[in-house]
């Protein structure tokens, strides 16, 4: 087999077998199939795309590539979600005390990413001491006891994804949907999940910037995701706005204490009841969606899912009466309104730039050796669709520096007040196929 | 300016700007653009391909990335002829003198290459003595006196296509029409002509199969040609079947004689004056096809070509006498005939293939470092539409080993014998824009 028969079938818009998608991505993981020869070969699958077949021959090809995490040794379906990122998503933290609250297994691989706010294990290092450094041992023995943990990412998991990442990345072959739904799913079911739920996101804060196209995607891996055994749904949800108020590490753990008190930011709140109950059906414990709301609103009011989120807190290093008493959690040193110039309603929350601007503070990675601040970040005062009077705050800014006059601007200039109330949305749409 | 953002201009389909074009080169000859993003972008040319100004500028880019030939020093207007490659194209060798013989200066910068023979130089290193070895001094003053003259490729001439011709061919991004005219034109104006005749073929033993493609690769190269003032013209003839009757490089060499004699094949002497007429209006010297043919003609019959051809063996260190008596050329040790099995008409010689068989005998090259055997070939005693009787020869082998069982074989495979005369054709139309 010639890799460069393998591209030109492509580019002539032919299907590969599974035996020319393994031979690529083999020798693209052992270094025999040089980068030069997988550019040319992803821009032929940006031109030619891939049949459903190829999409999952792909997925399964990276998976292989590296570590399969075996989550046999738990017990029950391992349901996994996966969001495809926005600003302020706080749903994670919520929906893992949730569904184990429920006897359902939330075994998770998590890591730490760039973006606006951290990824889900800097969140959680908020509570001093907790971390994710468990042996595969310590791991399996506190799902099956406790139905709930979080794990570091294994360094060698889809090693061929990243390659091909950093490759799109540099020669324009990102915006290409088998190639998205690929990297994403590989890394999924590597992690070794039994069913998943994505919550793809479309609006401005979004890759996806339409709902066709976020539609498309979402099909695309909930295809590939069933065709290889997995059990797999999508929820289409906005991203035009942040979710919920907070944006920040220590600020989003406190908004996840708040809703599983029941007190969250309602689109925060509905989103993940939306993928709870999902969760809940594809675990098996019901085939009705709303049997399974009931069920989670049922552990937010008897408050066993705060429960589960302080034994979660404890059993990996942290202190569970920070989870009482948030104000221990790291908090910064100022706080400062951004407040409205005229009378109206929210008509915009720009999703992105918001973002960026509590990364300007310190609350993201631009790179991978940026570090963090914990306490910082912004927290929304209304959202949009809300009415605002002039001199109201729209938004309050926790920082760690008094001068943040830059932030405040981009702030301002990003939240959009007009005379008549928009229309809005949270949840477009489920995809099934 | 940043490589990933041209490589996505030109996926989208968008046109690029000169300067763009320009960074692109000069990155992939000094190394800082890698390439795995030239490749990438190779492949978004494939699919969206390119507008004339962008073929025009990408061929002067790669004109620019290595040496230029100075031919300002030569009296009259250089008229180059360029093939795009065949069996058995002898042009070059009859085409130097006849058109030198008419005063106009014929100085060629030639290579080696690859092929079921071997280059110009190859060829007319059948003369022993005969080099290529000129100072550029030399090389002028030969020229200037004589009006012929053939030097050896310049070592860093258009260094840019050979860097994208050796990705070309491992990514599957050969047959791309705005990259091989870009690719030819840039060494045609890199060596320095003032005007160009090209030869393109078509048919099966041409990289063109059909008379449609290739009539637009060479309309895109008139259309460089002419967008970067130089005067250029194509022919699109025949390479169905080899052209003459001679394949091998001794044995095209007495061929080039027998032309210069009036006494070639049929074919080559028509393609010989067809685009040696095209060459001497090209110089100026008739507006009139018609009265070039009778020029060239004339130059045959009055034997000044051969005087010429004799002058020009001498200048570069051969010994003329053996263009009186080419027996003195490297010959072959076997004759072999290859004879028909029926009656009827040669329908059909695969001319790829038998360029195969010659190269099996030692003819030509597969790898840069192949020895050529001078004295081996292939002459054709048959061609299409002539008839055929059982057991009459339809080819001699000359070899240099017994047995060739294998090529005689190869041979017997691609010349068809029919009952019917099939319809031929030598010279298919000229392109002008």
């Amino acid at each position: 087999m010639r890799m460069v028969d393998i591209i030109e079938k492509k580019r002539n818009g032919n299907e590969l077998s599974k035996e020319e998608i393994e031979f690529f991505i083999e020798g693209l993981t052992n270094g025999t199939i040089p980068d030069y020869q997988a550019s040319a070969f992803l821009m032929a699958i940006y031109f030619q795309d891939m049949s459903d077949e190829e999409r999952a021959n792909l997925t399964l090809a990276m998976v292989h590539s590296g570590d399969v995490i075996d989550l046999s040794n738990i017990d029950g379906i391992k349901v996994d979600k996966h969001s495809t990122g926005g600003v302020g998503d706080t749903t994670t933290l919520v929906l893992a005390p949730l569904v184990a609250a429920l006897d359902i297994p939330f075994a998770k691989m998590s890591g730490r990413g760039l973006g606006h706010t951290g990824g889900t294990i800097d969140k959680l290092e908020a509570f001093d001491g907790f971390h994710v450094e468990l042996t595969d041992d310590e791991f399996t023995e506190m799902v099956n006891r406790d139905k709930i943990s979080v794990i570091g990412q294994s360094g060698n998991l889809t090693p061929a994804d990243k390659k091909l990442y950093a490759l799109r990345d540099v020669t324009a072959t990102v915006s290409s949907i088998p190639l998205i739904a690929s990297s994403i799913m590989s890394k999924k079911i590597a992690a070794g999940a039994d069913a998943i739920v994505l919550d793809v996101k479309t609006g401005a804060g979004a890759f996806m910037k339409t709902e066709e196209d976020a539609a498309e995607l979402a099909s695309a891996m909930v295809r590939i995701g069933n065709l290889v055994g997995r059990n797999t749904m999508a929820i289409i949800s906005d991203m035009s706005q942040p979710l919920g108020n907070a944006i920040g590490n220590s600020l989003e753990v406190q908004e996840a204490i708040d809703t599983l008190h029941g007190n969250g930011p309602e689109d925060l709140t509905e989103l993940v009841l939306t993928l709870g109950s999902q969760m809940v059906v594809l675990a098996g414990k019901t085939d009705s969606l709303t049997e399974a709301r009931e069920l989670l609103k049922g552990v937010i009011k008897d408050g066993s899912a705060l429960v589960k989120f302080k034994q979660f807190i404890k059993n990996q290093g942290g202190n569970p009466e920070w989870v009482d008493d948030p104000t221990l959690l790291p908090q910064a040193n100022f706080e400062i309104e951004v407040t409205s110039d005229s009378d109206g309603f929210v008509t915009e929350i720009v999703a992105d730039n918001i973002g960026v601007a509590a990364m300007k503070l310190g609350a993201g990675r631009e790179t991978k050796e940026d570090d963090i601040d914990l306490a910082v970040g912004l927290v929304l005062r209304k959202k949009v669709g809300d009415p605002v009077k002039k001199g109201e705050s729209l938004v309050t800014i926790f920082a760690n520096q008094e001068d943040i006059a830059d932030v405040a601007t981009m702030i301002k200039e990003n939240i959009h007040i007009g005379l008549e109330v928009p229309e809005s949305k949270l949840i477009y749409r489920e995809i099934h196929k």
